[in-house]
């Protein structure tokens, strides 16, 4: 991928928006590895999916936060960042995209609420290949030393590789001291849910309204799942695919399917 | 899945917003089929993908709007829409899901975006058999009628069987004449992308801003995806997963992945 004339071109995006400190300590952590630039959301779009900006139009600031880095940012959401950065910001496809560090788990089911995974799954549909690094620690003031630490080992170990265009890795660091840290793990997504329980509140008026809670419930006893790999102190890696299609229960649908 | 004593309940949803045509044709179509629950979005959520919300809280009112059916409209995304369904509204999971009928195709990549297919993949999280619609026609004023059909024939049979608990079905209708559609094909997810290309504009100060604009590219030539079938009008019927690990990368990861 990297061609042994130039320096890659990586580009970095985030959902929890410009200024957190897990984008800062992701354009740390692989700064000597390329030529970076950094096009985020200028503010937290967590739990964004893989939304797109339609019905209104976007504004991008050049702003200066990462020494000597090229940094935009934008009133989109994560997917439009990497979208405004390829058409209009570098005219070409980087050769590599990054997503986060996200402050939070993006394990298992999480994958599908992500703002961080939508931007580089919108990456590699764009046949750029991509990573999505998460730390699993919500805390603003979270240590994100080992996070950083693998993070420059997965990403410099992959630069050397010839990478699938399509190449999507969600990456999941567990929040304990690096020399706690076992080892990388190559993992399938855990089945899990959220157990849902919205809290109801009265308005000054009266009237009701919800806060959505929901309690995380592993429902996966598997021992090669996202979820194990952590709990038991390892960093996750599911490779991921936007090919939805579920292939077992199409073979059954074209057997049994009656319907004309 | 439906027990003969007691008709199914089937939850409805959409992202085109509760007064959208499409989510009334989807109501008529199936109203003889089980009892009904609609609960949508009070306003359009589309492109919105798997987003929840989480940053502010939830609003929900009932709303007099289908003939004898109850409905409820709600300030959040089609994700929202079926998690207040099953948490505050029937306090149960109904028995069967359906999303639409989205105005507008969400074939191939579209899936990924689409705020109706997300609805349908949350219910199947959720273990709610489910199914998306959608029909290959923005217009607010297109004819419903050939979608109506197909579904009142897909759901009356499907509700005859017993369904897999996550059955996730992304179903898109072309939009002609039901005389010339050919039948129902189960496809795969065809690899598309959109070549984006923002519109520049300026605003009375000077200051630039843009608007996403796509062409649809199809760079899948096969003949068993769901953008042929409904190129050679046939309805396609797409069963989606929400397990996005590439199991086949995960292979190839396992072999030669040398970083600890």
């Amino acid at each position: 991928m990297a061609k042994s004339t130039a320096l890659p071109t990586i580009l970095i995006t985030n959902d929890d928006g410009i200024t957190a400190p897990g984008i800062r300590n992701l354009v740390e952590a692989v700064k000597g590895l390329g030529k970076i630039i950094v096009v985020a959301p200028d503010k937290p779009q967590s739990a964004m999916g893989h939304a797109i900006t339609i019905g209104q139009p976007l504004r991008m600031n050049k702003i200066d936060l990462f020494e000597g880095i090229e940094a935009w940012q934008t009133s989109g959401t994560p997917v439009d960042c990497v979208k405004l950065a390829v058409d209009k910001i570098l005219h070409r496809k980087p050769d590599l995209c990054l997503s986060g560090i996200n402050h939070g788990a993006n394990h298992s089911i999480n994958v599908i609420y992500s703002g961080t995974m939508s931007a580089a799954m919108e990456a590699s549909i764009e046949s750029i290949p991509s990573i999505g690094f998460s730390l699993l620690n919500y805390n603003y003031e979270a240590d994100f030393g080992p996070a950083k630490h693998y993070v420059t080992k997965i990403v410099s170990s992959l630069l050397l590789k010839k990478m699938d265009k399509h190449m999507l890795l969600n990456v999941n660091i567990p929040s304990v001291p690096v020399e706690l840290i076992k080892g990388i793990k190559i993992c399938r997504q855990a089945y899990a849910k959220y157990e849902e329980d919205f809290k109801e509140r009265k308005d000054p008026q009266g009237k009701k309204y919800y806060w959505l809670t929901g309690e995380f419930v592993n429902m996966d006893k598997g021992k090669d799942t996202d979820v194990w790999a952590l709990k038991n102190n390892y960093v996750s890696v599911v490779p991921i695919q936007f090919d939805l299609t579920n292939y077992q229960l199409k073979q059954t649908l074209e057997k049994n399917w009656k319907i004309k």
